[in-house]
């Protein structure tokens, strides 16, 4: 099943404890639609400036990303985001955010892509992301990130966003935030009872939680010690996630675990390297395999 | 087979944000004491002073731990630690320590015990640690624990440690400390360079990793909503790992994981109450369901 994706395009500028990189591809959308691509077929919605590099379409479009939904505004400028990690990899500090073009990015949907049964909204304004829902005719699956800006702007409507989607994918710190709960499982609970049936926690290295009506599980992360970047780890997670959902076409409880699975793998290669460098070499046997070594680390 | 266990008995003041209790049944050989008693017998090595309760002693023998290795000092006091638990219920302050009769713990092993084929040697000086070795005839397994306080101020005597025990057991903040590595997977592997066979990095909310010169994984904790108070929980996780592994009588690299799910599965009710409170209420039968369920969650 092809899998929509709506959210942020982005140049990053990265500096880690032993290196740094300056403008490389990056964004929610693209970490998230690289890692889906290697399940099921996406769809990338967002906006990019005159000083987009093509050769970035190429590489999304080379993984068979379709990119028809990537409006390019002329005499514009790409979203750009330089941060700087802390010693320990899993904190960091925003140094710059030029939001650019994607400021004022307000998605219209090609109409093919209208009819969308995967969706997923990345971290954007709630505003932004109800009125790409506004514009699906009834997804079977509808899945959302946020993050602490718009729980503390926006609340309200990201309230109302939570009455109408499946799925919420969310951090450690802005599940907190968002509940005033310290202890995650209550968090989680009480997240879910805000309207989608399933929230999805994201603990950085220490993996990710998950929470239905039925079900309160925890994964770890994949155990590497090739850390080299962890921007976009979130987003490849939950493309890894999406993707693996929409190959398999239903989300039942078994699909879903596995699905966690698939993304906690996935992410483990994206931070293997600055921006998609790893992901660019690696193919779905290589995450396969890994799964395999996942599931076996987990079995006693 | 029965595990031996030698170091700390305490009277615990603590304060949580939501309650607190003063002068209540702790210590490291107490957690791990009673946490392994569920598994094989227990003899447990420790100093006490007059105002020791004779009911913690009627406690620790109502499970079958044998405590002829318990020394009470006369005119003595015993230990006493209070700490405050910061909102997270993950990282917590010292408010004070009295080591009492526990600062000149000097532990004689009974003739019998000298011959002790497990062996667990709790967090203590690395010098008093390697005195309870010398006395032992031969583990078939020790294994220690330590903290950051050994690291800084006998860090030589430590190392020597680390070339005779089998398998060391330290936080993730403490394995950091002692290699100066920030990736702990890394830090892991370097930890078992140091002589170990294998190492357990415990990881607090965030469950434990082991490292092998074969195997390196992670076990997340189980995820519980009703953690009322922390103390003790690394030290009944390694009670619950040691007490399985000592009743197999074997350590395999499949009992050894199982006995991390064991660790895992007992710490997560240890930290359900104050003290050993919740620990007095469960029998093997709760915590074989439990690691039921944890084996559940990790199944996809």
């Amino acid at each position: 099943m092809p899998l929509l994706v709506v959210g942020s395009v982005a140049l990053d500028s990265i500096e880690t404890p032993d290196d740094s990189r300056e403008n490389v591809l990056g964004g929610s959308a693209v970490h998230f639609s690289y890692a889906a691509s290697f399940f099921s077929p996406v769809k990338l919605v967002g906006v990019v400036g005159e000083d987009w590099p093509a050769e970035h379409t190429d590489l999304l479009n080379g993984r068979g990303i379709d990119t028809s939904g990537l409006q390019v505004v002329d005499g514009g400028q790409t979203f750009r985001w330089s941060g700087r990690y802390e010693p320990n990899m899993n904190d960091r500090e925003t140094l710059e955010v030029h939001l650019n073009v994607f400021e004022t990015f307000d998605p219209v949907l090609p109409e093919p892509y209208k009819r969308s049964e995967f969706l997923f909204l990345a971290n954007g304004s709630p505003i932004v992301q109800m009125k790409v829902l506004d514009q699906v005719t009834g997804p079977r699956l509808a899945v959302a990130d946020t993050m602490d800006l718009w729980i503390n702007i926006q609340r309200d409507e990201l309230l109302k966003l939570l009455q109408r989607i499946d799925g919420l994918m969310i951090n450690d710190a802005e599940a907190k935030l968002l509940t005033g709960e310290n202890n995650l499982v209550a968090a989680g609970r009480q997240i879910r009872e805000m309207g989608p049936k399933f929230v999805v926690i994201k603990k950085g290295e220490h993996g990710a939680m998950f929470f239905s009506q039925y079900e309160t599980y925890v994964m770890p992360a994949y155990p590497t010690s090739t850390v080299i970047d962890p921007t976009g780890a979130g987003d490849s997670f939950g493309g890894g996630l999406l993707g693996y959902l929409a190959e398999q076409g239903n989300f039942e409880p078994q699909t879903l675990k596995k699905a966690m699975a698939y993304g906690v793998v996935t992410a483990s290669f994206n931070v293997e390297d600055f921006s998609l460098d790893r992901m660019r070499q690696i193919t779905r046997d290589d995450i396969d395999r890994r799964l395999d070594e996942y599931r076996k680390m987990l079995t006693f």
